[in-house]
Protein backbone atom coordinates (compact mmCIF):
# COMPACT_ATOMS: atom_id res chain seq x y z
CA UNK A 1 0.00 0.00 0.00
CA UNK A 2 1.17 3.48 -1.20
CA UNK A 3 -0.13 6.71 -0.31
CA UNK A 4 -1.36 9.12 -3.26
CA UNK A 5 0.50 11.96 -4.15
CA UNK A 6 -2.25 14.86 -4.19
CA UNK A 7 -1.33 18.08 -6.32
CA UNK A 8 -3.62 20.75 -5.25
CA UNK A 9 -4.00 24.45 -6.86
CA UNK A 10 -4.67 26.66 -4.58
CA UNK A 11 -5.69 29.68 -7.14
CA UNK A 12 -3.74 33.56 -7.74
CA UNK A 13 -3.93 34.86 -4.30
CA UNK A 14 -7.09 35.25 -3.13
CA UNK A 15 -7.76 33.09 -0.12
CA UNK A 16 -11.21 32.92 -1.54
CA UNK A 17 -10.48 32.08 -4.94
CA UNK A 18 -9.66 28.08 -3.30
CA UNK A 19 -12.12 25.54 -4.77
CA UNK A 20 -14.34 23.56 -2.15
CA UNK A 21 -12.62 20.34 -2.76
CA UNK A 22 -9.14 21.78 -2.30
CA UNK A 23 -10.29 23.64 0.74
CA UNK A 24 -11.03 20.06 2.48
CA UNK A 25 -8.17 18.29 1.15
CA UNK A 26 -6.36 20.70 3.00
CA UNK A 27 -7.58 20.52 6.28
CA UNK A 28 -7.37 17.09 6.45
CA UNK A 29 -3.81 16.61 5.37
CA UNK A 30 -1.42 14.73 7.64
CA UNK A 31 1.58 15.76 5.19
CA UNK A 32 1.64 18.93 2.94
CA UNK A 33 4.88 19.83 0.43
CA UNK A 34 5.36 23.30 -1.36
CA UNK A 35 8.02 25.74 -3.14
CA UNK A 36 9.44 28.12 -0.89
CA UNK A 37 12.10 30.55 -0.79
CA UNK A 38 15.44 29.59 0.98
CA UNK A 39 13.81 31.14 3.90
CA UNK A 40 11.02 29.43 3.92
CA UNK A 41 8.59 31.97 2.66
CA UNK A 42 5.67 30.01 0.58
CA UNK A 43 2.97 32.19 -1.23
CA UNK A 44 1.59 29.11 -2.07
CA UNK A 45 1.38 28.00 1.61
CA UNK A 46 0.28 31.74 2.40
CA UNK A 47 -2.92 31.24 0.46
CA UNK A 48 -4.04 28.75 2.33
CA UNK A 49 -2.61 29.37 6.29
CA UNK A 50 -6.03 29.24 8.10
CA UNK A 51 -6.59 26.27 7.76
CA UNK A 52 -3.61 24.33 7.27
CA UNK A 53 -3.97 21.80 10.21
CA UNK A 54 -2.05 21.89 13.52
CA UNK A 55 0.64 19.04 13.72
CA UNK A 56 1.05 18.87 10.00
CA UNK A 57 3.91 17.76 8.87
CA UNK A 58 5.14 20.38 6.56
CA UNK A 59 7.87 19.69 3.39
CA UNK A 60 8.86 23.03 2.02
CA UNK A 61 10.72 22.66 -1.23
CA UNK A 62 13.29 25.69 -0.83
CA UNK A 63 14.10 26.57 -4.39
CA UNK A 64 16.70 29.05 -4.76
CA UNK A 65 16.11 32.04 -6.95
CA UNK A 66 19.07 31.11 -9.32
CA UNK A 67 18.72 30.45 -13.28
CA UNK A 68 21.00 27.10 -13.35
CA UNK A 69 19.21 24.20 -13.16
CA UNK A 70 21.76 22.36 -10.41
CA UNK A 71 20.78 23.42 -7.44
CA UNK A 72 17.20 22.85 -7.99
CA UNK A 73 17.63 19.73 -9.19
CA UNK A 74 19.60 18.53 -5.78
CA UNK A 75 16.56 20.24 -4.13
CA UNK A 76 13.38 18.18 -6.08
CA UNK A 77 15.80 14.77 -5.27
CA UNK A 78 15.78 15.96 -1.47
CA UNK A 79 12.29 16.23 -1.75
CA UNK A 80 11.37 13.59 -4.28
CA UNK A 81 13.13 11.07 -1.72
CA UNK A 82 11.42 12.80 1.56
CA UNK A 83 7.93 12.69 0.02
CA UNK A 84 8.21 9.17 -1.11
CA UNK A 85 8.99 8.52 2.31
CA UNK A 86 5.76 8.95 3.57
CA UNK A 87 4.09 7.21 0.86
CA UNK A 88 5.62 4.46 1.53
CA UNK A 89 3.85 4.47 4.69
CA UNK A 90 0.51 5.01 3.12
CA UNK A 91 0.55 8.21 4.03
CA UNK A 92 -0.86 10.46 1.26
CA UNK A 93 0.94 13.60 0.55
CA UNK A 94 -0.42 17.36 -0.24
CA UNK A 95 1.67 19.73 -3.11
CA UNK A 96 0.20 23.06 -2.21
CA UNK A 97 0.49 24.77 -5.85
CA UNK A 98 -0.52 28.58 -6.55
CA UNK A 99 -3.05 28.68 -9.63
CA UNK A 100 -3.16 25.32 -10.85
CA UNK A 101 -0.29 22.49 -10.59
CA UNK A 102 -0.65 21.45 -14.76
CA UNK A 103 -1.04 25.09 -15.90
CA UNK A 104 2.58 26.40 -15.55
CA UNK A 105 2.54 24.90 -12.10
CA UNK A 106 6.11 23.95 -10.25
CA UNK A 107 3.96 20.68 -9.58
CA UNK A 108 5.45 19.19 -12.65
CA UNK A 109 8.51 19.03 -11.17
CA UNK A 110 7.72 16.42 -8.94
CA UNK A 111 4.87 14.96 -11.10
CA UNK A 112 7.86 13.72 -13.34
CA UNK A 113 9.40 12.06 -10.93
CA UNK A 114 6.55 9.96 -9.62
CA UNK A 115 4.44 9.06 -12.38
CA UNK A 116 3.80 5.30 -12.93
CA UNK A 117 5.31 4.69 -9.48
CA UNK A 118 2.73 6.18 -6.75
CA UNK A 119 -1.04 6.84 -7.40
CA UNK A 120 -1.32 10.55 -8.33
CA UNK A 121 -4.21 12.83 -8.06
CA UNK A 122 -4.99 16.56 -9.21
CA UNK A 123 -7.20 19.38 -8.40
CA UNK A 124 -7.53 21.51 -10.83
CA UNK A 125 -7.16 26.02 -9.40
CA UNK A 126 -7.98 29.31 -10.41
CA UNK A 127 -5.44 30.17 -13.00
CA UNK A 128 -3.31 33.42 -13.37
CA UNK A 129 -5.42 33.52 -16.87
CA UNK A 130 -8.98 33.54 -15.94
CA UNK A 131 -8.28 35.64 -12.76
CA UNK A 132 -6.57 38.52 -15.00
CA UNK A 133 -9.58 38.40 -17.53
CA UNK A 134 -12.09 38.75 -14.33
CA UNK A 135 -10.42 41.45 -12.62
CA UNK A 136 -9.53 43.69 -15.24
CA UNK A 137 -13.13 42.90 -16.81
CA UNK A 138 -11.91 42.30 -20.07
CA UNK A 139 -13.78 38.84 -21.42
CA UNK A 140 -10.83 36.74 -23.17
CA UNK A 141 -12.79 34.98 -25.43
CA UNK A 142 -16.47 33.65 -26.76
CA UNK A 143 -17.75 31.14 -29.81
CA UNK A 144 -14.54 30.59 -32.15
CA UNK A 145 -11.27 33.07 -30.73
CA UNK A 146 -8.81 31.19 -30.13
CA UNK A 147 -6.76 32.02 -27.78
CA UNK A 148 -2.80 31.59 -27.29
CA UNK A 149 -1.10 31.56 -23.99
CA UNK A 150 2.73 32.71 -24.33
CA UNK A 151 5.56 32.84 -21.63
CA UNK A 152 7.16 36.13 -21.53
CA UNK A 153 10.57 34.48 -21.97
CA UNK A 154 10.45 33.66 -25.74
CA UNK A 155 12.71 34.89 -27.85
CA UNK A 156 11.63 38.11 -29.75
CA UNK A 157 11.36 35.89 -33.10
CA UNK A 158 9.52 32.93 -31.02
CA UNK A 159 7.26 35.92 -29.64
CA UNK A 160 6.23 37.55 -32.78
CA UNK A 161 5.32 34.13 -34.34
CA UNK A 162 3.39 32.95 -31.28
CA UNK A 163 1.19 37.00 -31.62
CA UNK A 164 0.22 36.21 -35.23
CA UNK A 165 -3.37 35.43 -36.43
CA UNK A 166 -6.57 35.64 -34.56
CA UNK A 167 -7.94 35.73 -31.73
CA UNK A 168 -6.67 36.56 -27.70
CA UNK A 169 -3.42 36.42 -26.51
CA UNK A 170 -2.09 36.15 -22.76
CA UNK A 171 1.57 36.87 -22.13
CA UNK A 172 2.29 35.45 -18.66
CA UNK A 173 5.12 36.00 -16.46
CA UNK A 174 6.10 39.30 -18.23
CA UNK A 175 8.81 40.74 -15.37
CA UNK A 176 12.26 41.66 -17.05
CA UNK A 177 10.24 41.41 -20.32
CA UNK A 178 8.31 44.25 -20.28
CA UNK A 179 9.73 46.97 -22.67
CA UNK A 180 10.75 44.21 -24.94
CA UNK A 181 7.15 43.49 -25.36
CA UNK A 182 5.79 46.76 -25.47
CA UNK A 183 8.08 47.12 -28.88
CA UNK A 184 7.06 43.89 -29.99
CA UNK A 185 3.20 44.87 -29.38
CA UNK A 186 3.66 47.91 -30.98
CA UNK A 187 5.03 46.50 -34.02
CA UNK A 188 2.29 44.03 -34.43
CA UNK A 189 -0.51 46.64 -33.91
CA UNK A 190 -1.34 45.06 -30.53
CA UNK A 191 -0.56 47.51 -28.52
CA UNK A 192 -3.69 49.75 -27.46
CA UNK A 193 -6.13 46.28 -27.07
CA UNK A 194 -3.24 45.10 -24.39
CA UNK A 195 -4.30 45.20 -20.48
CA UNK A 196 -1.11 44.94 -17.68
CA UNK A 197 -2.05 43.09 -14.94
CA UNK A 198 -0.31 42.09 -11.55
CA UNK A 199 -0.69 40.48 -8.41
CA UNK A 200 -4.18 39.42 -10.12
CA UNK A 201 -6.72 39.12 -6.98
CA UNK A 202 -4.43 40.63 -4.03
CA UNK A 203 -4.39 43.45 -2.08
CA UNK A 204 -1.61 45.41 -4.23
CA UNK A 205 -3.19 44.64 -7.35
CA UNK A 206 -2.35 46.38 -10.33
CA UNK A 207 -4.93 46.49 -13.86
CA UNK A 208 -4.11 49.15 -16.30
CA UNK A 209 -3.91 49.67 -19.84
CA UNK A 210 -0.32 48.70 -21.67
CA UNK A 211 0.11 52.13 -22.10
CA UNK A 212 -0.09 53.11 -18.54
CA UNK A 213 1.85 50.37 -17.33
CA UNK A 214 4.39 51.03 -14.14
CA UNK A 215 7.82 51.02 -15.59
CA UNK A 216 8.87 47.63 -13.56
CA UNK A 217 7.07 45.01 -13.68
CA UNK A 218 6.86 41.66 -10.99
CA UNK A 219 7.38 38.43 -12.29
CA UNK A 220 3.90 37.48 -11.33
CA UNK A 221 2.27 39.97 -14.30
CA UNK A 222 0.49 39.24 -17.06
CA UNK A 223 -0.73 41.10 -20.57
CA UNK A 224 -4.22 40.34 -21.57
CA UNK A 225 -4.98 40.78 -25.00
CA UNK A 226 -8.55 39.93 -25.58
CA UNK A 227 -9.93 39.10 -29.49
CA UNK A 228 -10.89 42.21 -31.50
CA UNK A 229 -14.43 41.94 -31.05
CA UNK A 230 -14.70 42.06 -27.24
CA UNK A 231 -18.29 42.75 -26.45
CA UNK A 232 -19.76 39.91 -27.72
CA UNK A 233 -23.32 40.59 -28.50
CA UNK A 234 -26.08 38.51 -30.24
CA UNK B 1 -27.77 53.28 -6.53
CA UNK B 2 -27.88 50.08 -8.45
CA UNK B 3 -26.89 46.75 -8.02
CA UNK B 4 -24.19 45.25 -8.87
CA UNK B 5 -23.90 42.05 -11.80
CA UNK B 6 -21.95 39.34 -10.55
CA UNK B 7 -20.59 36.82 -13.03
CA UNK B 8 -19.66 33.47 -10.87
CA UNK B 9 -18.00 30.72 -12.79
CA UNK B 10 -18.76 27.57 -10.83
CA UNK B 11 -16.13 25.14 -12.56
CA UNK B 12 -16.50 22.17 -15.12
CA UNK B 13 -19.11 19.87 -13.17
CA UNK B 14 -18.15 18.87 -9.81
CA UNK B 15 -20.11 20.78 -6.93
CA UNK B 16 -16.51 20.28 -5.12
CA UNK B 17 -14.41 22.29 -7.93
CA UNK B 18 -16.38 25.58 -7.35
CA UNK B 19 -14.61 28.37 -4.99
CA UNK B 20 -15.34 29.67 -1.90
CA UNK B 21 -15.82 33.04 -3.23
CA UNK B 22 -18.74 31.65 -5.24
CA UNK B 23 -20.58 29.23 -2.95
CA UNK B 24 -20.69 32.22 0.05
CA UNK B 25 -22.15 34.27 -3.13
CA UNK B 26 -24.78 32.18 -4.26
CA UNK B 27 -25.37 30.95 -0.71
CA UNK B 28 -25.87 34.52 -0.06
CA UNK B 29 -28.14 35.48 -3.10
CA UNK B 30 -31.60 37.48 -3.58
CA UNK B 31 -31.62 36.96 -7.30
CA UNK B 32 -30.21 34.21 -9.36
CA UNK B 33 -29.75 34.21 -13.19
CA UNK B 34 -28.81 31.09 -15.71
CA UNK B 35 -28.49 29.72 -19.00
CA UNK B 36 -31.20 26.87 -19.03
CA UNK B 37 -32.97 24.66 -21.57
CA UNK B 38 -36.54 26.04 -22.79
CA UNK B 39 -37.52 22.97 -20.13
CA UNK B 40 -35.65 25.39 -17.85
CA UNK B 41 -32.85 22.15 -16.80
CA UNK B 42 -29.67 24.16 -16.10
CA UNK B 43 -26.28 22.50 -15.57
CA UNK B 44 -25.03 25.63 -14.00
CA UNK B 45 -27.70 25.87 -11.90
CA UNK B 46 -27.73 21.92 -11.14
CA UNK B 47 -24.10 22.05 -9.75
CA UNK B 48 -25.07 24.22 -6.88
CA UNK B 49 -28.22 23.34 -6.18
CA UNK B 50 -27.02 22.12 -2.85
CA UNK B 51 -26.62 25.91 -1.80
CA UNK B 52 -29.11 27.87 -3.80
CA UNK B 53 -30.98 29.56 -0.70
CA UNK B 54 -34.70 29.15 -0.59
CA UNK B 55 -37.18 31.94 -1.76
CA UNK B 56 -34.43 33.27 -4.11
CA UNK B 57 -35.96 34.92 -7.27
CA UNK B 58 -34.68 32.81 -10.11
CA UNK B 59 -33.74 34.15 -13.85
CA UNK B 60 -33.62 31.17 -15.98
CA UNK B 61 -32.30 32.36 -19.68
CA UNK B 62 -33.93 29.82 -21.80
CA UNK B 63 -31.96 29.36 -24.70
CA UNK B 64 -33.71 27.31 -27.67
CA UNK B 65 -31.05 25.44 -29.03
CA UNK B 66 -30.53 26.49 -32.80
CA UNK B 67 -28.30 27.60 -34.93
CA UNK B 68 -29.89 31.00 -36.30
CA UNK B 69 -29.11 33.74 -33.35
CA UNK B 70 -32.62 35.36 -33.78
CA UNK B 71 -34.41 33.59 -31.05
CA UNK B 72 -31.36 33.95 -28.99
CA UNK B 73 -31.55 37.63 -29.55
CA UNK B 74 -35.25 38.34 -27.97
CA UNK B 75 -34.28 35.68 -25.02
CA UNK B 76 -30.93 37.90 -23.89
CA UNK B 77 -33.20 41.16 -24.04
CA UNK B 78 -35.73 39.81 -22.15
CA UNK B 79 -33.28 38.84 -19.76
CA UNK B 80 -31.70 41.97 -20.17
CA UNK B 81 -34.92 44.00 -19.49
CA UNK B 82 -35.52 41.64 -16.48
CA UNK B 83 -32.23 41.48 -14.49
CA UNK B 84 -31.90 45.27 -14.89
CA UNK B 85 -35.43 45.77 -13.37
CA UNK B 86 -33.78 43.94 -10.61
CA UNK B 87 -30.41 45.95 -10.38
CA UNK B 88 -32.20 49.60 -10.69
CA UNK B 89 -33.63 48.38 -6.89
CA UNK B 90 -30.11 47.95 -5.68
CA UNK B 91 -30.58 44.56 -5.54
CA UNK B 92 -27.38 42.41 -6.77
CA UNK B 93 -28.02 39.89 -9.25
CA UNK B 94 -25.57 36.90 -9.62
CA UNK B 95 -25.42 34.84 -12.72
CA UNK B 96 -24.18 31.41 -12.21
CA UNK B 97 -21.72 30.63 -15.52
CA UNK B 98 -20.52 26.87 -16.03
CA UNK B 99 -16.79 26.82 -16.04
CA UNK B 100 -15.48 30.54 -15.68
CA UNK B 101 -17.31 33.88 -17.08
CA UNK B 102 -15.35 34.68 -19.85
CA UNK B 103 -13.66 31.98 -20.98
CA UNK B 104 -16.08 30.93 -23.73
CA UNK B 105 -18.78 31.37 -21.01
CA UNK B 106 -22.06 32.68 -22.04
CA UNK B 107 -22.00 35.77 -19.92
CA UNK B 108 -20.04 37.01 -21.88
CA UNK B 109 -23.82 38.12 -23.69
CA UNK B 110 -25.13 39.96 -20.54
CA UNK B 111 -22.03 41.32 -20.18
CA UNK B 112 -21.98 42.64 -23.36
CA UNK B 113 -25.49 44.39 -22.51
CA UNK B 114 -24.37 45.58 -18.93
CA UNK B 115 -20.91 47.17 -18.81
CA UNK B 116 -20.43 50.56 -18.44
CA UNK B 117 -24.04 50.97 -17.64
CA UNK B 118 -24.20 49.20 -14.22
CA UNK B 119 -21.50 48.05 -11.79
CA UNK B 120 -20.15 44.39 -12.55
CA UNK B 121 -17.91 41.95 -10.65
CA UNK B 122 -16.88 38.68 -12.42
CA UNK B 123 -15.37 35.80 -10.36
CA UNK B 124 -13.22 33.13 -11.72
CA UNK B 125 -14.40 29.46 -11.73
CA UNK B 126 -12.25 25.95 -13.10
CA UNK B 127 -12.42 25.65 -16.52
CA UNK B 128 -12.93 22.64 -18.01
CA UNK B 129 -8.98 23.30 -19.82
CA UNK B 130 -7.41 22.52 -16.75
CA UNK B 131 -9.95 20.12 -14.83
CA UNK B 132 -9.25 18.35 -18.46
CA UNK B 133 -5.63 18.07 -17.61
CA UNK B 134 -5.75 17.51 -14.46
CA UNK B 135 -8.19 14.39 -14.76
CA UNK B 136 -6.26 12.61 -17.57
CA UNK B 137 -2.97 13.70 -15.87
CA UNK B 138 -1.78 15.07 -18.37
CA UNK B 139 0.12 18.35 -17.80
CA UNK B 140 -0.20 21.02 -20.26
CA UNK B 141 2.32 23.66 -20.08
CA UNK B 142 5.95 24.06 -18.73
CA UNK B 143 8.53 26.80 -18.91
CA UNK B 144 8.63 28.34 -22.15
CA UNK B 145 5.84 26.25 -23.61
CA UNK B 146 2.72 28.55 -25.44
CA UNK B 147 -1.01 26.65 -25.07
CA UNK B 148 -3.26 27.42 -27.73
CA UNK B 149 -6.67 26.90 -27.10
CA UNK B 150 -8.49 26.16 -30.38
CA UNK B 151 -12.71 25.97 -30.62
CA UNK B 152 -13.73 22.48 -32.55
CA UNK B 153 -15.87 24.44 -34.91
CA UNK B 154 -13.30 26.41 -37.09
CA UNK B 155 -12.98 24.97 -40.52
CA UNK B 156 -10.41 22.61 -41.11
CA UNK B 157 -7.81 25.65 -42.82
CA UNK B 158 -8.63 27.39 -40.09
CA UNK B 159 -7.62 24.16 -37.37
CA UNK B 160 -4.31 23.36 -39.72
CA UNK B 161 -3.41 27.16 -39.35
CA UNK B 162 -3.85 26.88 -35.18
CA UNK B 163 -2.62 23.71 -35.00
CA UNK B 164 1.16 24.57 -36.48
CA UNK B 165 3.76 25.63 -34.27
CA UNK B 166 5.52 24.01 -31.01
CA UNK B 167 3.81 23.69 -27.61
CA UNK B 168 0.10 22.59 -26.22
CA UNK B 169 -3.15 22.72 -27.67
CA UNK B 170 -6.48 22.24 -26.36
CA UNK B 171 -9.33 21.78 -28.87
CA UNK B 172 -13.01 22.58 -27.00
CA UNK B 173 -16.23 21.59 -27.91
CA UNK B 174 -15.20 18.89 -29.76
CA UNK B 175 -18.74 17.04 -30.31
CA UNK B 176 -20.16 16.66 -34.41
CA UNK B 177 -16.56 17.46 -35.38
CA UNK B 178 -14.66 14.59 -33.96
CA UNK B 179 -14.38 12.81 -37.56
CA UNK B 180 -12.67 15.83 -39.00
CA UNK B 181 -10.87 16.36 -35.77
CA UNK B 182 -9.01 13.15 -35.94
CA UNK B 183 -8.31 13.40 -39.78
CA UNK B 184 -6.58 16.87 -39.04
CA UNK B 185 -4.45 15.47 -36.25
CA UNK B 186 -3.33 12.24 -37.96
CA UNK B 187 -2.24 14.59 -41.14
CA UNK B 188 -0.21 16.65 -38.74
CA UNK B 189 1.23 14.23 -36.72
CA UNK B 190 -0.61 15.19 -33.61
CA UNK B 191 -2.64 12.30 -33.01
CA UNK B 192 -1.07 9.80 -30.99
CA UNK B 193 -0.13 12.56 -28.77
CA UNK B 194 -3.57 13.56 -28.13
CA UNK B 195 -5.64 12.50 -25.58
CA UNK B 196 -9.64 12.64 -25.40
CA UNK B 197 -12.17 13.54 -22.24
CA UNK B 198 -15.51 14.47 -21.96
CA UNK B 199 -17.66 15.19 -18.98
CA UNK B 200 -14.32 15.98 -17.12
CA UNK B 201 -14.94 15.75 -12.99
CA UNK B 202 -18.33 14.26 -13.46
CA UNK B 203 -19.32 10.77 -12.85
CA UNK B 204 -19.97 10.17 -17.00
CA UNK B 205 -16.82 11.01 -17.39
CA UNK B 206 -14.59 9.64 -20.82
CA UNK B 207 -10.61 9.88 -20.47
CA UNK B 208 -9.21 7.76 -23.33
CA UNK B 209 -5.91 8.06 -26.14
CA UNK B 210 -7.60 9.63 -29.00
CA UNK B 211 -7.43 6.43 -30.67
CA UNK B 212 -9.89 4.99 -28.10
CA UNK B 213 -12.66 7.60 -27.96
CA UNK B 214 -15.83 6.90 -28.33
CA UNK B 215 -17.46 6.86 -31.83
CA UNK B 216 -19.79 10.26 -31.15
CA UNK B 217 -18.64 13.00 -28.66
CA UNK B 218 -20.83 15.15 -26.70
CA UNK B 219 -20.42 19.00 -27.22
CA UNK B 220 -18.88 19.37 -23.66
CA UNK B 221 -16.03 17.28 -24.60
CA UNK B 222 -11.69 18.36 -25.72
CA UNK B 223 -8.97 17.01 -27.44
CA UNK B 224 -5.79 17.77 -25.26
CA UNK B 225 -2.52 17.65 -26.99
CA UNK B 226 0.38 18.41 -24.33
CA UNK B 227 3.48 19.47 -25.52
CA UNK B 228 6.06 17.11 -26.87
CA UNK B 229 8.11 16.97 -23.58
CA UNK B 230 5.05 16.57 -21.47
CA UNK B 231 6.99 15.09 -18.41
CA UNK B 232 9.27 18.20 -16.72
CA UNK B 233 12.32 17.15 -15.06
CA UNK B 234 14.76 19.17 -13.44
Amino acid sequence: MTGTLIGVGVGPGDPELVTLKAHRIIQGAKVIAYPSTEEGESFAREIVADYVPSGVVEIPIKIPMVAERYPSQVIYNEAYTCINHHLSFDQNVIVICQGDPFFFGSFMYLFSKFVNKVPIEVIPGITSLTACSAVSLRPLCARSDTVTVIPGNLNDNELEQALKGEGAFAIMKVGRHLDRLKSILERLGLFNRSTYISHATLANQVVAPLSKAPEIAPYFSMILIPSEDKYVTY
